[in-house]
């Protein structure tokens, strides 16, 4: 089979999108999440634009992948600068990640009414950015800005573009239709010259934008007509309206095209890892999202239902397994028992088939109310351990009471008063906190840190609030997920649902510290952190 | 230039999409809006299958339409009895829409699996069906479900059900990818074979499903090969991942293909008819959708921005003004003099030069410190107003105390209790609610609506949270956004920030209610509607 690789730019393109921003530890999450899922190349950032991605690729060194290399973007080198003489150049030269991705000019109208740089000077910009990254050992792809419209424009020197890339040792070249204009069959048509041009000498990679909502058939009509290599985000996030949904863009060259992209059994992460994206990105996964959305495989009238007993090919495109989904809508893909029960195992808790059953039962009824457990896995384990006997409560509450007030000198002032039992002792705790979890926080664990001081180690490292049914403003029902770490790294996702955003908070507070309180065996951990990839590792 | 018909679909097909529902009168709306802005062809509901489509269909034959034709749908005859004697075909008659529209097997599988009829039965009930309808005087158009699937097993067999239907009289037989599947080169390519057998005798059309996020690139690909109707509904609503989008296929085939489908000035119209659909159906517009989007020409760096004042081809791929949208350039990048001046004019506020300069300088200030007004337009106008001078305060602050206590017995009660000033009175008030800030606004309102009593028709439609520095926990500064409607249907959107989630959220709250109590002449109003095209409208 053919293979195609996947190129994912989530962290850079797509944190363009309106509203769109995750922290360092979050995109590390998802660096993991792809690489699992088998996209060969991870884009993490633009190297040197700010600290933030400078964070982050300092974490990714770090990182062990299975089989992803980290990709740094950045642009070609300034004009009239040498290559070794341009900051961002030498920042992407020492940056640790294998690949350099270099982004620029194709079309002559940017260059005239934008940059302002002559034809031959960008030329010299390409070579000298691509020889220069080349030579300090890196895989350097370069991605031609407004490609198809150049195309359109002036074919001869948007080719010369990437015929520089090529000459200078660029091992892949990326047409990007970055305003989006284009429509599938130019898009087609495009790509089948420049592989006739070069094919034969270059990888020949796609990039393509949704504002046509063409995203993803511009990416599959490129690689019909011979790219190698499609660039997209997760979900199709980016600016504007998005770029092309690598979610979408998977199953249909592996499925319905006959490409190779990832191992089969890695394609049935696709749903989880969407899911777990839009979560890390405080976004309600769309339900309605091809593939990977609860109503993908929604099937509504009774003929649809007995159609699919008697063959599913009747009404559905796919089989929904096959990228993790399934048929069933109205609950998640963990609700079954055969899944709570390789979950359990995985997370090194003993479930009986009857205690299986509960887990399923209370699974669905708290799905039900509006929990969530893609990105709530300690939770998750906390509900496993439950219904399994393995469960050791950490304290027990006799009440709390959280107090916020606003004077007259515009100062705001929290204070939390806890009452709680711990191993028969009963413990009275105040806390001053600049806000009402922070307050609670700091006065449950002044309590339970003098008989566990190891729980004083855990940092609560972010935390997200989700309004469920929009419809009532405020008094709506408030999700809350929390994740915390402790000093070896561990990070785990809990939550908490109700209609006070404060007892919510409280409840995934709670959990995230019972989850760290749990006895586990260090094998346990291991082989959990091996085998799972669910939300929140 | 050719012809290409639009079909609409959205009161049928697109009412099966999850949680989708529409009075009769507020479908009448539907296709007032979808007549105005050129559609050819509205299909209205299922004739015969509900009461409430038999409602809307006695309210639109007294409905006068510029210049669309209604279509009634319906199935072909049951098998083994007479057209004349199956009471829904007998309805499908009696309507007075000049269009019916059946949809008929055309794939042996489902004749198999599903309805166990012949294949000769089946075509013989789409022969009686199309005949007896033409010999009423009504147009036929045959919906073939599940063409496309049927061409990939049993070409022969699919055709013969489109011979049947031509040779019964339908003056369009419709290509339907029932189940989505079908990518674009493959519905380019059966399309094509169609054209090549019938196209001489029968308009061809072409319906088809988002399942692979390929609707809209299907849709453009059969016109391509040939089709000349495209059936679709606004904004791609519809079951599982919803059918073709006609708001993104109608511009596509306009300005990008060359055909002519509606008058240019109506093409104007689309933007207003996708969110008043939208409106209509409950939906929040989806700001990142193409051509009609918010964001869909929303452009963020200062690169962009430049750009597209040189040359808005640079960044644009079409003239947002064709499709009635306009160019929005994001207030965080608005932190110029020009910009924020052309802002305070669109909101009706007077803003001198020095105004405008401190505008700016309080602009940069709170974007720094967290703040982002691009779904807070009523928060940016009234920091606009503060600094114009034509800012009223509301109220005057003297305190407020919030208390969420949790007793043992795990219930949880919130009471918020506040000291205000109003036109030189003070008010006390307590509120219990079901959250910090559900007690708040409750208390608030309490003291301000005895003065102003419009301010209670206010409701706080959504409520969103974001944690801002995600490195310090609950400890980190909370983003709240709120979003505020009153009886009339405006909303506008507010924020607050603060470390304290309560204080956060009652900033956002005060704002909201300010932004609403702040004189504003009609005019004014009107002019903002019509030029603003930000965030919260």
């Amino acid at each position: 089979m053919t293979q195609v690789k996947l190129y994912d730019t989530t962290l850079r393109d797509g944190m363009q999108g309106q509203g769109m921003s995750l922290s360092a530890a979050e995109k590390v999450r998802v660096v993991q999440a792809l690489d699992g899922l088998g996209v060969q190349l991870i884009e993490a950032g633009f190297v040197g634009s700010n600290p933030k991605d400078a964070e982050l690729f300092e974490l990714l060194r770090g990182v062990d992948l299975e089989q992803a290399d980290v990709c740094a973007f950045g642009m070609t080198r300034r004009r009239g600068v040498a290559a070794e003489d341009d900051a961002a150049m030498r920042e992407l030269a020492e940056c640790f990640a294998p690949v350099c991705t270099l982004v620029g000019k194709t079309w002559g109208l940017h260059l005239e009414k934008v940059t302002r740089v002559s034809r031959t000077e960008n030329l010299g910009m390409i070579t000298d950015s691509v020889c220069f990254l080349v030579g300090r050992g890196k895989r350097v792809v370069y991605d031609a800005e407004h490609f198809f419209d150049a195309w359109r424009e002036d074919y001869e020197y948007a080719l010369e573009c990437l015929r520089a890339a090529v000459a200078a040792g660029a091992e892949n070249v990326t047409l990007c239709d970055t305003n989006g204009s284009s429509l599938p069959f130019q898009v087609g048509e495009a790509t089948a010259s420049v592989v006739a041009e070069l094919g034969d000498r270059v990888e020949i990679g796609i990039h393509t934008h949704n504002d046509a909502e063409c995203g993803v058939a511009n990416s599959l009509e490129a690689v019909r007509a011979g790219a190698r290599l499609v660039q997209g985000t997760m979900n199709g996030f980016g600016e504007r309206t998005g770029n092309a949904n690598l979610a979408s863009i998977l199953p249909a060259l592996q499925l319905k095209m006959g490409f190779e992209c990832v191992p089969p059994d890695r394609l049935r992460r696709l749903t989880e890892t969407s899911h777990l994206v839009d979560e890390l990105c405080n976004l309600q996964p769309d339900p309605d999202r091809p593939y990977v959305g609860r109503n993908a495989f929604a099937h509504k009238g009774g003929m649809h239902a007995a159609g699919v007993q008697a063959d599913a090919r009747t009404f559905e495109h796919i089989e929904p397994g096959l990228v993790g989904n399934s048929r069933d809508v109205l609950i998640s893909e963990l609700a079954g028992r055969g899944s709570v029960q390789s979950r359990a195992e995985a997370a090194g808790v003993d479930l009986d088939a009857d205690a299986a059953k509960r887990a399923v039962e209370r699974l669905k009824e708290r799905e039900h109310r509006g929990y969530q457990y893609e990105a709530a896995d300690a939770s998750f384990e906390l509900l496993l351990r439950r219904e399994a006997g393995t469960y050791s409560p950490l304290f027990r509450l006799e009440g709390f009471r959280v107090i916020t007030e606003k004077r007259a000198n515009g100062k705001v002032e929290t204070e939390a008063t806890i009452k709680i039992w711990v191993d028969g002792q009963r413990f009275l705790r105040t806390a001053e906190g600049n806000g009402p979890v922070n307050a609670l926080d700091k006065a449950l664990r002044s309590a339970i840190t003098e008989l566990y001081p190891h729980l004083a180690e855990i940092d609560l490292v972010n935390y997200k609030v989700r309004i469920l049914d929009t419809h009532h403003g405020t008094g709506a029902v408030t999700r809350v997920l929390l994740d915390s770490s402790d000093g070896s790294g561990e990070t785990w996702g809990t939550i908490g649902v109700s209609e006070n955003i404060i007892e919510a908070s409280w409840e995934a507070l709670v959990d995230s510290l019972e989850y760290a309180f749990q006895p586990r065996e260090q094998k346990d951990r291991a082989t959990r952190e091996g085998t799972e990839v669910t939300a929140g590792h």
